[in-house]
């Protein structure tokens, strides 16, 4: 137990640092009195959105919780309560700094690129160590009240379910949150610019543009408070999951199982130490505005090899005692079981050691490292993807999408055979619960990782305020040497939640496929259920496939279509007022954030219910064709085949998109004839086609595939709960 | 056998429409003198392109039928050899029958639209045709003379290697010809319209325009030669795996398995008749030329329905004698096999009857019927999908290619359904021999679909004729009308093709469990070898999922590439001879021809290699690191993979290109501005981006998906033979 204590005393760490860095951050000064009207607007814009789109999610997480409730159990309830309101307090104090962070870094980078560079960076830390922070608390509290005072054996069925249930309620909140503030921010961002830039030949952000606020809030609400919610969600289902494989597959005596299974805890929790470490290593000093930020990043990731040697040979009790091998063995016979069955493999490691977790967990480290690197290769402007690109922008709107998509299809390959190589490394190493362990250690650094991200959507912001206040130019200039690197590390978080969702979501395949001999052995006994040549396994599978192209459609679709709305209303405006565009009256920027926020929280509710209920109607229209077999069976391959098409669909969206945005800022630098070129204006059609690619489509792709396993899980657990 | 010999007569029916309607056609006027100048250009391009192109899979063909001599056999490298030899003549002899009709199109439409449709549809009723005749000659031909003279046994390993290499020379011939005609077609078209009609201003197939004549050769060697090939493949695949399928699946006496075998080659040939008869339905009458071409279809269709009936009670001698079980029991327990393990499935009905594969045909047409009525629905003009891209397209380039790639998103999902439903129905009727029978009847029209699309590119060449020939306006007019419907019939053949195909994969994967049994029943007596839970199969779904994007990717950069330098090329003649645009001087179209030809034949050749090495590259490293167990399960899950994978990406690729293009046409109908207005430059942009989706990377991942699979079937039996 003395690990659960450590993980969350890491875990009140983080959030002290998140505390204590609000308040330096606040101390800073806010500008001029036209600086903080204007953040005043998207503040003002930002927390309505985000109210309204919390009372709407508050709604559907209410009758989920209730039907939970008389479906299952009041522990799942209240973990679900508890996962969900989590997600949304993550992503609500993540778009709080936010708006507050943009305005003072616009304010420091006056005096200097570094002032604004720390600034940004302090404000992303505070969101990514509140994100991994409240995750791991969330956790590892549920976790400790559940076996400390509630006194449940850390096996215990109801230790699986409830975890399951705060998984649940984490990834319910992150996929509206993230297709809302998805939807919210390119809606905007596409038609402030095609209205402002290509239609009346404004600057981004100039105060003319009816739409730039709500451009400024939707940085706040999708890309900080959206993308939070996410990895909050990533965080808690990653680290729950392999949890629930431990449970599932590891019979140990209670003392070794709880060892093992606060093992995740502890590796989350000395990660976030190594990342606060690294926060205070982004500075400057000779090399670039990405050396500055990878500096950080280096640091958490090699200081986390040792601390993760050191927290799982304290927590195992050394690394070379096997755990599980012996009392699994007498347990399951006891049970009745055959041991290969429950692994789901005929080689599956049945023993693990610190040693091998470990291996795994250094896996899982690499993976990070190179996802982080193949994705600055995709998206970054130095290297042949983003070159070629803009080079086919010169012949046109037409090339520069085609080679676009050509980029965007391209670069899922280097990602899956990353994968694909992890799989083998740690299942041959551990088993299943090598992977999830993998999983483990790319979400320990998620602190880090967030905090790059978040440091984005507020140099965007304060570019954007810096305009619209009339700074001095080298202000601009400086907020947008800042912002282009926001593009990569916004196009790595992508890159790297997608690469652990996979991992994660093959360990949740797991555990569906132990639930289901755990819950119906009488089915899950037939070793051909899930074969290829089940016919309801490829059925399940290519509608599982089915689901992130749909799902993509509708994203696509509500962005465009919002978009669209946005071009009207805009084009209105600078109708119906022409003083507007002479600078001599004011737009009303708050009819257009209205415009977007209803949009935004109408079109999120349909595609974010479409993983919710895909499983369920499967399981019950084919239990009715064929029988509850073959539902299984067709829901088993769905959850698959949902992870594999999912994986290309995000990967490919993500990076393209990343990819596009940089060509355009590789043409505006002055290449291939620069801003206002034939080539900057077919790069402009491409940042605005990777938009709603790489900002809505893409990144909910990631809690898409989650919820569709975890609510097969719950399914499960009804069924069982129902009495089968 | 004569059923065997009925489908021979049936296929000479085919060659002797095929040459009667040829001469017909080359009787008519051929127009002026300035006509044939330009169709004598373009043939010449098109037999240039296609003799350097043969040449150069030549040398690919000679090295794998070499190999195949050294692994397998000498029956087996005849059969590819046969196999590649008639692919390659389809394509051949469609784009000869092309180049002429089309400028006696152009001359039939100074007359009348009725004689513009005749001539055009004629043409290519005889690419259609030719395409199932020859499939339905050779591999009833060869089967005739393995079963009869060289006097092998029905279900004769021997007859499943020997088609199955027939399969892979015709599908190894057509990926080629798919890929590189589509690159050429579509690199010509996009270098055209972008320096034509974007940069330089002019009308399409403006006699100015340096890269005209590549355009209209790319027509013919892409669009009508590239998909004869496909669809020569997708036939003798279908009808070859068919009768695999029932070799391996069905062991009966040798009289009903011959019966059997016999059936799909007897349907095949039935359906030419109907189909023939269907092309002489195609008249305008009231309606409209859509119309005209449907009356073809639904009459070749709805005849189909008793002509297959009548044949499978004359071949079966009865609709319910049933055929299979009793023999099959003794034979399979003579051998030492448990019956459940040779289908493949715990359910698979072991006995057919007529009246059972009936029900399976008819559901074959039935979804036929619907993707054609699906595929109507995306990219037809009048309905929701199409115009919503036109709509967008008032907003701009970037909302249009938004918009476009959502409707190509959501394209795939009613097909999917659509195919689910149909495995779902026909496993349920019979196993996967009705899957297999479902593909068979879909193929059986291909007749009349080929015929609906080779006569597109003619339409869209006789319009070219006319443009460069100074034919009168209302010449042009007629031949927009009939291209204009052209895009429609283009995108129904590729949905067709591709949903035909995953059926037909589905059933090869049934072959190559089956054949693993056969040859290495140790290793596929492990009921969980392909199990979702072993990780191996998981690695072989990523794997064969990323397949198909890394083939788009590359043919994307291709045409993108290859487009680019058509446009420097035109920019050069247009600024060292300004006598091009000013009319006084012919610009040098060899030049553009040659350098598209050079382009084209060398980005064809590493992705068209791809799935040919994938397979066996996977399999070698898979058995290295785990055990040949882990290598076949991998290699077994990476033929789903690319199916699955396979179906979405040609699907949205397919459909979403289709859209595009008509929503172009949509708006320059008057709608939205009309042509010229900013609407119509946005949906040109759409369109330039949907042509290498639709016409080069999409309909090339239908033989792609084939390869991948029948090279694993090769695989297997060259291991077998080589002592296992």
């Amino acid at each position: 137990m003395t690990s659960v204590y450590i993980a969350i005393v890491c875990g009140l760490v983080a959030v002290l640092y998140g505390v204590f860095t609000s308040q330096q951050l606040l101390r800073q000064p806010a500008g001029d009195a036209r600086m903080q009207d204007i953040a005043a607007a998207i503040q003002e814009g930002a927390k309505a959105y985000l109210g309204r789109q919390y009372t709407t999610i508050a709604i559907v997480g209410v009758v989920v919780a209730v039907i939970l409730f008389f479906t299952l159990s009041i522990v799942s309830t209240v973990g679900f309560v508890v996962g969900a309101v989590l997600s949304g307090m993550a992503g609500y104090i993540g778009m709080n700094i936010s708006v507050r962070a943009n305005v003072r870094t616009a304010e420091a980078a006056r005096t200097s690129l570094q002032g604004g560079l720390t600034t940004a960076f302090r404000s992303g830390a505070v969101t990514g160590m509140l994100v991994a922070g409240l995750g791991l608390l969330a956790i590892s509290g549920f976790f400790w009240y559940l076996t400390g005072p509630a006194g449940h054996a850390p096996g215990d069925r109801v230790i699986v379910e409830a975890l399951t249930a705060l998984a649940f309620g984490a990834s319910l909140i992150s996929i509206f949150a993230r297709l809302g503030g998805g939807i919210f921010t390119k809606a905007a961002d596409v038609g402030a610019d095609l209205v402002g830039k290509v239609e009346a030949g404004i600057p981004e952000d100039d105060p003319r543009n009816p739409a730039v606020i709500a451009d400024n809030v939707g940085d706040n609400v999708g890309d900080c408070a959206g993308m939070a919610a996410d990895l909050f969600e990533t965080y808690v289902v990653t680290l729950g999951v392999t949890m629930i494989s431990i449970a599932l597959l590891i019979t140990a005596d209670s003392a070794d199982l709880l060892r093992l299974m606060s093992l995740p805890l502890i590796v989350g929790g000395v990660c976030i130490i190594t990342s606060v470490i690294g926060t205070y290593m982004v500075r400057l000093g000779k090399g670039s505005i990405m050396g500055a930020l990878y500096k950080g990043f280096w640091t958490s990731a090699i200081l986390a090899v040792p601390a993760i040697w050191v927290a799982t040979s304290y927590t195992l009790g050394g690394m070379d005692r096997p755990i599980g091998a012996a009392s699994f063995l007498e347990g399951a016979s006891a049970a009745g079981l055959n041991p290969s069955q429950i692994t789901g493999t005929n080689e599956g490691s049945l023993t693990v050691t610190g040693t091998q977790l470990f291996w795994c967990m250094l896996i899982g480290l690499a993976v990070t490292g190179l996802i982080v690197w193949i994705t600055e290769y995709y998206t970054g402007t130095n290297y042949r993807p983003v070159r070629s690109i803009a080079h086919a922008s010169q012949t046109g709107h037409g090339t520069n999408v085609i080679q676009g998509l050509a980029i965007s299809l391209e670069a899922t390959a280097l990602p899956t055979l990353v994968i694909v190589v992890a799989v083998i490394a740690t299942y041959k190493i551990a088993g299943i619960i090598g992977i999830s362990f993998a999983a483990t250690a790319m979400l320990a650094l998620a602190g880090m990782v967030v905090a790059l991200d978040a440091y984005g959507p507020v140099t965007d912001n304060a570019g954007g305020i810096a305009e619209m206040a009339g700074l001095p130019d080298e202000v601009r200039e400086r907020t947008d040497a800042l912002d282009a690197v926001g593009n990569t590390t916004k196009a790595v978080t992508k890159g790297y939640a997608i690469a652990s969702a996979a991992l994660a979501a093959l360990v949740l395949f797991g555990a569906y496929t132990s639930d289901l001999h755990e819950y119906f052995p009488a089915i899950a006994d037939d070793p051909k259920l899930f074969s290829l040549s089940n016919p309801y396994v490829i059925v399940g599978l290519l509608l599982g496939a089915l689901l992130p192209y749909l799902f993509g459609a509708f994203g696509m679709t509500a962005v465009g279509r919002a978009a669209g709305a946005v071009v009207e209303e805009v084009r209105g405006q600078f109708r119906d007022n022409p003083g507007i565009m002479a600078g001599t009256s004011r737009p009303n920027y708050g009819r257009t954030v209205d415009l977007v926020t209803r949009a935004a929280i109408k079109e999120m509710i349909i595609p974010s219910l479409l993983p919710v209920l895909s499983p369920i109607v499967l399981f019950f229209v084919i239990s009715a064709v064929a029988d509850r077999a073959a539902g299984f069976a067709a829901v088993g391959a769905m959850l698959l085949g949902v992870i594999v098409s999912g994986l290309f669909v995000a990967l490919s969206m993500t990076s393209g998109g990343g990819a596009w945005d940089n060509a355009k800022k590789f043409i505006e630098d002055g290449n291939y004839g620069g801003k206002g070129s034939e080539a900057h204006k077919a790069a402009v059609t491409g940042d605005t086609v990777g938009d709603p690619y790489k900002d809505t489509a893409g990144p909910a792709v990631n809690p898409m595939i989650k919820i569709t396993n975890i609510v097969a899980l719950l399914l499960l657990a009804a069924l069982a709960a129902q009495g089968g």
